[in-house]
């Protein structure tokens, strides 16, 4: 019987030939934490007596989610993180170094990977064919002692895509979509798995962005075949010899088949205070914006910082809006600084934040005040995300987000720009 | 009787035949807050129950201090201040738009200006020759309701400054030996003027550099005469309409003149927790470093960018030792990538802050755990100033803290560039 693309990476790595449901030991290829889970991971590591690392060259470390660090005690926890990296020869990426789930796609994810990182958007890394979730960090220490770990073999939706999006509709538009499709537990413990012909058209970033978004309709991993555009990405990173494709059967089972004709989207937002909770531009345009926020690991990409200078170049930021643009890495900086995007957006009133999850999470650059409205690119909206309850979180695309700051309202971008 | 530059401008002020000691009633050219001291300062003005500011279009609000916010409190100050901004008709510097007295340089500050500021270091535009000075939230309302404050007229200290500034020697150097020399209340409520042949080498970025730390001498002010250079650099900001000569009078009396060859001064570094306990660099090199920081409103100009570029251009900062820049405005953040002094950062391995004050109050964005130590080009050293007690901060330039980069220890930066 055919496989599924989760299957059939579960099967190799296991050396079986899994079903759904099967409870498997499975080799980790990597696995990661960042700055908010890491301290506890390590702690639970530690815990386990184990005098070494698994595989430390593929144990990494990231500080990311508050860096530079707005408080001392989480301070105090990168001091931690980076002595642990020392004593047990684990890669560090610290400070400025980027967002965990853009710096796995630059440097390190694989098709065929298997991929566990205490981080739920750890499945980003499906964009490029590899099997990757977010697990609790006692689940990541053992497997930073283990080198594996164990899943029970999900069963998988298949998402076909059909036909090509508009300009100024985006690969967010198709996981916002989907989301509040399906519900924010639609793909519970499922492997969202994307195929079809209107994959030939979208390159790796995009995949990206649709994979990371993937726990947000509770699956377990969001994945796509690695194809030709995979090889053109993982060449551009210096690592063409990282690539294979890997893809499901021809005639994999699938528990379930959602089309998504990408002629028909429009560009969708995610309302406050869940994912789900979608709605076309047209239901929402004209809602007022306090700030709108360009990066994370959803949406802090070349192409996001491209897409933002193409639709705000020579143009400035609505006076009562601020714009905050996060580049998700150093390489997507400098790029960005070549490309004379960057340059672009400061001359459209841009603030331009360091490499990491800026406000995503809360915790600095970019809490809400009271009453405040964002715009944001990132991938959850929940009450409170943004450091404060008291304010209202918009997801939509950067069209959507880039078009918005000239305006100060949410706005269509096919109409500005 | 001749006048020092403080006495000429607070008699022109006035229109008094002012002395030291006087009590005068000066009208106040800007009165700036900063989103700290700027919502006090707006409730004492509200509870004044005056109808309107005395000049709108010369108050000014700045957030730079805590820009993005890290916290919901400071949000919610923040969006205070906006909607007085907006009531009221003052000038808003918002999130991302500069380190307030660095804006003041760029866009407002003139010579013979008298500019008050709930902020110790609006003394920063004596650089341009404004008699500029930090005062208490209440003085600064009163200063917003009646455009008018008084002042005792300070005693002025002659700092006559001979010879050159040998390279990799700088004007943080200058000011740091002399705090170090006189003591932090060496100077209390005098006003320190800076002159000699040696002024002619120090273009204005450099005179910003030193008056803005004359207060951490207990200077009301520290003042530079307008000449030439200031002509030089208001045109460069489009401001040569703005510029006119002022200086003292050739017989002023000083109540104590020091002199100062800049032939013989060698890096200074403050070491902690007193701005006033420096040594000079062969004292302290070779101190491990966590985390050099480049910025603030001291020595996050330009020419700052270029120092540090020129010093790390195809080097690579130490692995263990944080890199933070963060240019004071966006000016100088388009500057900067248009001379290609942030992309040689970025390579370096810099991680470029927004406009704004970044870690130096230890708030946000590279507060230090315990027991780390900063280099940086900020200045105070205070204990805790960064965001925790149990670290270490030291002071110096920009050549000396881009050096130390490279090494990872305090580093004579003429020893590496």
């Amino acid at each position: 019987m055919g496989k599924t693309l989760a299957e059939k990476i579960l099967s190799e790595k296991t050396k079986q030939d899994v079903k759904p449901g099967d409870i498997v030991v499975s080799p980790v290829d990597w696995a990661l934490v960042q700055d908010t889970t890491g301290p506890l991971t390590v702690r639970e590591f530690l815990g386990l007596g184990l005098p070494k690392l698994a595989n430390p060259a593929h144990t990494i470390l990231f500080i990311d989610h508050a860096a530079p660090s707005p408080q001392k005690q989480l301070s105090c926890d990168h001091t931690f993180l980076r002595k642990f990296a020392r004593d047990y020869g684990a890669v560090l990426s610290d400070v400025g170094e980027g967002v965990c789930h853009q710096i796995m796609a630059e440097k390190y994810a694989r098709p065929g990977d298997v991929i566990v990182g205490a981080d739920s958007h750890t499945v980003t890394a499906g964009g490029l064919g590899a099997f990757a979730t977010g697990m609790g960090s006692s689940d990541v220490a053992a497997a930073f002692g283990l080198g594996k770990t164990w899943f029970r073999v999900p069963e998988t939706f298949f998402i076909r895509l059909t036909g090509r999006l508009q300009k100024y509709v985006t690969a967010k538009d198709i996981i916002l979509h989907l989301i509040g499709s399906i519900g924010a537990d639609g793909a519970t413990y499922k492997a969202l798995e994307f195929g079809g012909e209107g994959l030939s058209s979208l390159p790796v970033p995009d995949r990206l962005t649709i994979a990371n978004m993937a726990v947000e309709a509770g699956a377990k991993v969001g994945i796509f075949p690695s194809d030709d555009a995979t090889l053109e990405y993982l060449t551009s990173q210096g690592r063409a010899a990282d690539h294979r494709y890997v893809a499901a059967d021809a005639d994999a089972r699938y528990e379930r088949t959602i089309e998504i004709d990408l002629n028909k989207l429009q560009p969708t937002i995610a309302k406050p205070h869940t994912v789900d909770n979608t709605a076309t531009i047209s239901e929402v345009k004209g809602t007022k914006v306090d700030q709108v926020f360009i990066g994370t690991c959803t949406n802090g990409r070349l192409e996001d910082l491209k897409l933002a200078a193409d639709i705000l170049r020579g143009k400035r930021r609505n006076p009562a809006t601020r714009l905050l643009v996060a580049p998700a890495s150093p390489q997507i900086v400098l790029a960005g600084m070549r490309m004379g995007y960057i340059q672009d957006l400061v001359q459209a009133g841009a603030t331009i934040l360091p490499p990491g999850c800026a406000g995503c999470l809360g915790v600095h650059q970019g809490v809400l005040g009271d009453g405040e409205t964002c715009l944001s690119t990132a991938n959850r909206n929940f009450l409170g995300r943004m450091g404060n309850p008291e304010g209202l979180i918009f997801l939509s695309s950067t069209a959507t987000a880039a078009a918005s700051a000239i305006t100060g309202v949410i706005t269509d971008p096919r109409e500005v720009a």
